[in-house]
C-alpha cells in the first residue's frame, strides 16, 4: 500500500509540530494533492494528526491545516531504583499527565516489581481518564546492565533474580504495547538532556551514588557501545585507590574510592553516623568539616577520571547527578578543580560542569522520552498504518 | 521544483547500488511512474544514475532498470603529513584510479603545500583521463586541529603559518568543488573503518607517532565533540609520567611518556642511534633488547589510557596505527597486557585490538571517503539538481 506507506514519511515531517496544508504537503513531497489527502486521512484515523483550529484567521471556515496531535495518546515512563519505583504518564510531547511512586526493593524480584509497575500504570491511565488503547509504549530504566536488543537485564549486581528476565515480554502481556528497557544511567542522561540541554549534541551524565556510572550522549544520540556497557566509568583505575579492593575484584576502581559507601565508611571509621550516600549528604549539609573534605576529595577522584573522558569525547556539558550530587557545590568543586588543572584548554573552554537539573525526576523523564521516540519512529508508525485502510 | 527535489530522495535510495525499475521506484515512493521518470531523467543528466546493462536477462530489449553510477565522477583524497603529501583520485565507489606522493614539509606553509596539492590533483585527473568537470569534491587530512565548520586549522602546533588559513577557499578557487578538511587522525579512522571494518559501529583508531591522538567512530559516525577536539588522548595523564614535562606545558601526559620521541630520547641516552619513531622501529626490527623493552612499556602506557577510554565507550575494535605501530606485536602486546588486566570483562569479551590494516594509505582512503560522503549527500545532490531542468 504505497500511499499509506508514504504516510509515515509525512508523519515524520509533521513531528516538528508545524501545521501544514494539503497543498504545502503535496509540494514538499512532490506528489499529487489527492495522494497527500489519503495519507493525512490514514494518520487522522490513528489519532496522530488532526486539523488545526485556526478558525480565527480563516474567518470561520473549517481549517485546512494539519498538525501532529500530541495530546490524544500517552506513554508510560518507569524508573526502577534499588529501593524505589517512580512512574509517570506523559503525552507525546513529553508533558506529564499524572505520576506516582512507591518504596519497593528491586531485590524482591522481577514479578513483584513489574506487577507493581502494571498496577500503578493502570491506576495512572484511569486517573488521567485514558483507556488502555491510548497507551502507545512503555519506557523503563533499571539499575543494572541491559542487553539492548532484548531488553533483558544481564548479570545485574544489585538485582537478584532479574538476570535474563524478559521484562518487555512480561509487561507486553499486560498492556499489549512495545516496552523499551535500558540501564538507569542511560535513561537519566536522555531525560536530563531533554529537560535541560535539548540543543546539546555531546553530553556526559554522571551518576554518583551507591555506584558510579555515566550515560553518554554523543553526536546527539545515546552511546551504548559494542556490548551495551558504554559509560561504565566506575571501574576505571584512579592512582589514589591502589590498595582499595572494589566489589568487582580489581583494586583501585573509582567506585571503590569515591562512591557514597566509600565516603560513608571513612566517616564511620572516625565515629560519624553515615550509613550511605544520603547520610554523607546530611553531614555535609550540617557543615561537618571531615564530611566536607571527604566529599571534595571524592569529587577530585571523579574529576580525575572525567578529565580523561573529556579529553577523549570533548563534551559540551558534564552533568553530575545521583545522591552524592545533592552535596551541591562541595562535590562539584572537587570535580572542577581537577578537570581544569588537567585538561587541555581547547577541550574545556566552553565546557559546563553542572549539577543535575531534573534531579530525582530524570529517570521518569528519560524513560518517557525513550518510549515516545520509539512510538513515533518510522517503524512504529508503519506498523500502526498497516492496520488502517488507505 | 518538487519533482526534481524528490530526485534527491530517489538518489539516496539508489546509493545502496541495487538497480530498480521506474515502476519499483514509483511503488517505493508512492508517486506516479511519470513523476519517477522525471526524477530519473534529472539524475541521468547529472551522470549520477544510468540504465543497467541487463540485456542478457531481458533478451536484448533496452534495460528498464536504473542504478547509481559510480565510475563517471571522481573525488580527490589528500593526506598532508608533517613531511609528506599523498594524493589519490577515486571514483564514487571509493575505488582508487591513480595516486601520487611527494616529500614535502607541512611547515613550508599553506600556499606552498596547497599549490603542490593542486598540481598533483590536476596531474592525476589527466593521468586518469578525466576532466575537471568530473571532479565532485576534495577531502583533506592535516596534522593538526581543524575547525569543522570552516575547515580552517586552529593553532596547529606543527603547522606554522596555517592557523586560520582558508584551506577550502584556496582549493575551491582552483577546482570549483567543495573541499572538506579534517584532522588527520579523524580522517585515518574513517579510512581504516572503510577499508577493514565497514560493519563496525564503534571503533577507536589510535595514531602513535611523533604525537598520540585518536579518531573515534561511535554509533557509526565520526565523533568530533563540542569543540572539534574529541580524541585528543595524548594529553591524558599517566601515573608513570608524573615528572615528565610535555610540550603542552603539563606534566605526565601520555604523549610525553609513550610517543616516538620519548622512546627515542631514552634510547639515545643509553648510546643508541634513534632519531625518531622510525629509528625506534629500526632498532626493534634488529631485535635490540632495550628498544623492545621500551616499546613494550610504551604500549603499556597507551594501554593504561585506552583502558579508561574503552570503559567509557565500549568499542568493538581498537586499531593501533602510526609509525610506532610498525613495531608490530611488541607495542600491541603492551597495550593488550594492560587493557585485559584493568578492564571489566563485559567490555573486553568481544574486543579486538589490532594493528592498522590500511597502514600509510589510511589517510588518503579516509579523505576520499569524506569527499564521497559529502558529494553524495542530499544537500550536494539538491545543489546539483538545482542546475538541471526537470
Amino acid at each position: 500500500m504505497p500511499a499509506v506507506s508514504g504516510a509515515s514519511d509525512l508523519f515524520q515531517l509533521l513531528r516538528d509540530g508545524q501545521p501544514r496544508t494539503r497543498t504545502e504537503l503535496a509540494d514538499l513531497f512532490g506528489v499529487a494533492r489527492s495522494t497527500v489527502a489519503l495519507r493525512v486521512e490514514a494518520l487522522m484515523e490513528l489519532g496522530l494528526v488532526a486539523p488545526v483550529d485556526d478558525a480565527v484567521s480563516t474567518g470561520g471556515r473549517p481549517s485546512s491545516r494539519f498538525a501532529l496531535r500530541t495530546e490524544t495518546k500517552a506513554v508510560l515512563g518507569v524508573d526502577i531504583g534499588a529501593s524505589h519505583l517512580r512512574v509517570g504518564l506523559t503525552d507525546l510531547s513529553g508533558a506529564r499527565l499524572v505520576d506516582a511512586s512507591r518504596d519497593l526493593l528491586v531485590s524482591e524480584g522481577p514479578e513483584a516489581v513489574l506487577d507493581t509497575v502494571a498496577e500503578l500504570g493502570a491506576e495512572l491511565l484511569q486517573r488521567a481518564g485514558r483507556s488502555a488503547d491510548d497507551l502507545l509504549a512503555i519506557g523503563i530504566g533499571v539499575p543494572g546492565p541491559v542487553e539492548h536488543s532484548t531488553g533483558r537485564p544481564i548479570n545485574p549486581p544489585i538485582m537478584p533474580g532479574w538476570h535474563g528476565f524478559d521484562v518487555p515480554g512480561y509487561l507486553h502481556a499486560r498492556f499489549g504495547v512495545p516496552v523499551l528497557v535500558d540501564n538507569d544511567v542511560n535513561v537519566m542522561s536522555v531525560g536530563e538532556r531533554e529537560a535541560a540541554w535539548p540543543d546539546v549534541e555531546d553530553l556526559i551524565f554522571v551518576k554518583v551514588a551507591t555506584g558510579i556510572g555515566a550515560g553518554i550522549i554523543c553526536n546527539g544520540a545515546l552511546l551504548r557501545g559494542a556490548d551495551g556497557v558504554a559509560g561504565d566509568i566506575g571501574h576505571i583505575r584512579v592512582p589514589r585507590g591502589a590498595d582499595m579492593l572494589c566489589r568487582c575484584g580489581n583494586y583501585g576502581c573509582l567506585e571503590a574510592v569515591a562512591a557514597g559507601p566509600a565516603v560513608a565508611r571513612k566517616l564511620q571509621a572516625s565515629g560519624h553516623a553515615a550509613e550511605d550516600s544520603l547520610g554523607v549528604v546530611a553531614l555535609v549539609n550540617q557543615g561537618d568539616h571531615e564530611a566536607l573534605q571527604l566529599v571534595r576529595q571524592a569529587g577530585r577522584d571523579v574529576g580525575e577520571v572525567l578529565s580523561a573522558c573529556l579529553s577523549m569525547m570533548n563534551p559540551a556539558v558534564i552533568v553530575i547527578g545521583g545522591a552524592m550530587a545533592l552535596t551541591g557545590e562541595h562535590f562539584i568543586a572537587g570535580v572542577r578543580e581537577v578537570i581544569y588543572s588537567r585538561t587541555m584548554p581547547l577541550a574545556t573552554q566552553h565546557l559546563q560542569i553542572v549539577q543535575s537539573a531534573s534531579g530525582l525526576d530524570a529517570g521518569v523523564v528519560g524513560a518517557s522520552m525513550l518510549a515516545i521516540q520509539h512510538a513515533l519512529s518510522p517503524e512504529s508508525i508503519d506498523g500502526m498504518l498497516a492496520g488502517v485502510s488507505p
